[in-house]
């Protein structure tokens, strides 16, 4: 990267709002940094038009057209053969050959994962890349959760380092100084869950002079409640905790909007409302914590949601933004050294 | 089970809420239903002083003395060794024995698993035994979900018969006749999750003339659609789902308090959505879906929370009833056969 001047490579045509939302986000975060520099990967005339509807895009541009997209349906498997050729693959080989700083799609998480890990490469030191995402909390900050689905299943190795990635993440994105990093598990005493969780633990217990606090194990019910700032699990976990939180606050949402709409009195109680349930949509709304990131790659490249918004799609583009000025793989690699040195004694 | 005389073990010490709460939830079962019949187990002086308070109580109930109690913090390898003083244990026992139609406790959760498996051991057919419990959803009927813990780590055959009790289950207690069964997943195209979930999937497509109809694969963020009638699962993604519904569900209800204490607006809307934000407590009250149940075991333990109200209680003993009256160990039998045919073929 020139320094101050991160360039992102965007494939424009991932996710539910396509050009126009992918564009209308990117127009975003030029209003309010015009160092930044993007190229657009997709269908050239769809997004020159849209370009052309943002002034502030104008002069930070540069449109590089892919003949094909990758789909919600495609697999990972067929989809690898098409990086040359698809905007998301073009946009993650940009990456690779040193031509943007990092790159980022809202379309297929399977495909964006497959495809990354062979263009670029895991990165020395690490057994196995990881999907981070942020959640809210009722605490002072922000969750980082990994892994959130690029990894089945994972040994106590993996995760350890995933708990270095994690942290760094933190450290870079949402600001803690010392994150304190705990393991997902089905009880918080030493004695509970998998082998795995429990060799994760010690490995971590005993390395020293890592960029984190390990403070033991959580339980589920307290992902929100601000007891962690990293929480380390396996990929099939940790996306069945980060959907069941989805699924739970859209269910929660819909029952109150029943109960809302159960009585002339509770429209009138509903109405006087209006300010705080905003703020509670605000906060449960996912684009708000926008942009999740496959770690442990030789590159950055962040997911965004399939349905986010322009908003939501800025904020994608603003953490690729910060780990890429904050060159978070050379943080990552100085822990690691840490960690090998103690699994291997 | 003398006909239509059902006999309920309790655990009169066990959960938050100690005699005093499991005493006033045996007496709202006893005053729905004259026919039901207690034995208590715990300190006497104690149980005594509140069943006196309870009138429906004392025509059908009988106290036993146990000298011992296991606490919270108590772990199963040590709580197995005190299964004859404590009375958690001696509620078991009374089971074992035949004594009893079904015991109930709030307890320690990993100690009842301990003793029941110990004392009552596994049901012909079955390899593992299973937690089960249920949750609210958005559709016609409440979902049964299951493995809930007992069980960290599971083969597809094991999944595969916890597709069958968890039917079983369904069809009893929640009253569905050909109960819609889905596996929990990271995806729902046949290719996702691990091998074992795959195979069990496989099990159970091929297995016929099961009591039960499976439809493939549902993801956490669907849960509460109403779009299964028993979702199955490994007791560790069991345990991480069902504990991240409940701490999602504070969250979002603690997110909403603070909003609605955000303004004097806010406040005044607050009154007048009262009657709505009760309904919405309502539905997500526990102790409205209070009772999980060990399957597979020779003999009946059903699980309170240990936070229940003498409602909560009183619905977790309506479930060991049911169970009880039904039979669920026949009609659990007579599926397994179809999948051991399976399985060895």
């Amino acid at each position: 990267m020139t320094a101050g001047k991160p360039l992102i490579a965007l494939d424009a045509m991932g996710g539910d709002g396509g050009p126009a939302m992918t564009v209308a986000g990117a127009a975003r975060v030029a209003a309010r940094d015009p160092n930044i520099r993007f190229i657009l990967f997709g269908d050239e005339g769809l997004i020159a038009a849209e370009v052309a509807r943002h002034k502030a895009l104008g002069p930070c541009v540069e449109i590089v057209h892919a003949p094909d997209v990758i789909s919600g349906e495609d697999r990972p498997s067929q989809a690898i053969r098409r990086t040359k050729t698809t905007s998301m693959g073009m946009a993650i080989l940009a990456v690779k050959e040193g031509r943007a700083d990092a790159a980022v799609s809202a379309g297929n998480t399977g495909a964006l994962m497959a495809m990354s890990k062979l263009a670029l490469r895991t990165m020395a030191g690490i057994d196995r890349p990881a999907l981070a995402g942020i959640l809210p909390t009722l605490g002072k900050h922000n969750l980082v959760m990994l892994d959130l689905g690029a990894n089945t299943e994972c040994d106590a190795r993996n995760l350890a380092q995933f708990a270095v990635m994690g942290a760094a993440y933190s450290k870079i994105v949402i600001g803690v100084d010392l994150p304190r990093v705990r393991l997902l598990n089905i009880g918080s005493e030493e004695m509970k869950g998998t082998d795995t969780i429990r060799d994760a633990a010690q490995l971590l217990r005993e390395a020293e002079h890592l960029h984190l606090s390990f403070e033991g194990f959580i339980e589920s019910d307290r992902l929100g409640r601000g007891e962690a700032d990293v929480i380390v699990t396996d990929g099939f976990s940790g996306n069945i905790a980060l959907k069941t939180v989805e699924g739970t606050a859209r269910f929660v949402t819909d029952l109150l909007r029943r109960a809302f709409t159960s009585s002339f009195r509770s429209k009138m109680g509903f109405l006087l409302s209006k300010p705080a349930l905003h703020l509670l949509r605000v906060h449960l709304d996912p684009n708000n914590y926008n942009g999740a990131v496959f770690l442990g790659l030789n590159g950055l490249v962040v997911k965004s949601h399939g349905g986010a918004n322009p908003h939501g799609m800025a904020n994608a583009i603003g953490v690729a933004k910060k780990l890429a000025a904050e060159r978070i793989a050379d943080r990552i690699a100085e822990d690691l050294a840490q960690i090998a040195t103690k699994a291997a004694a």
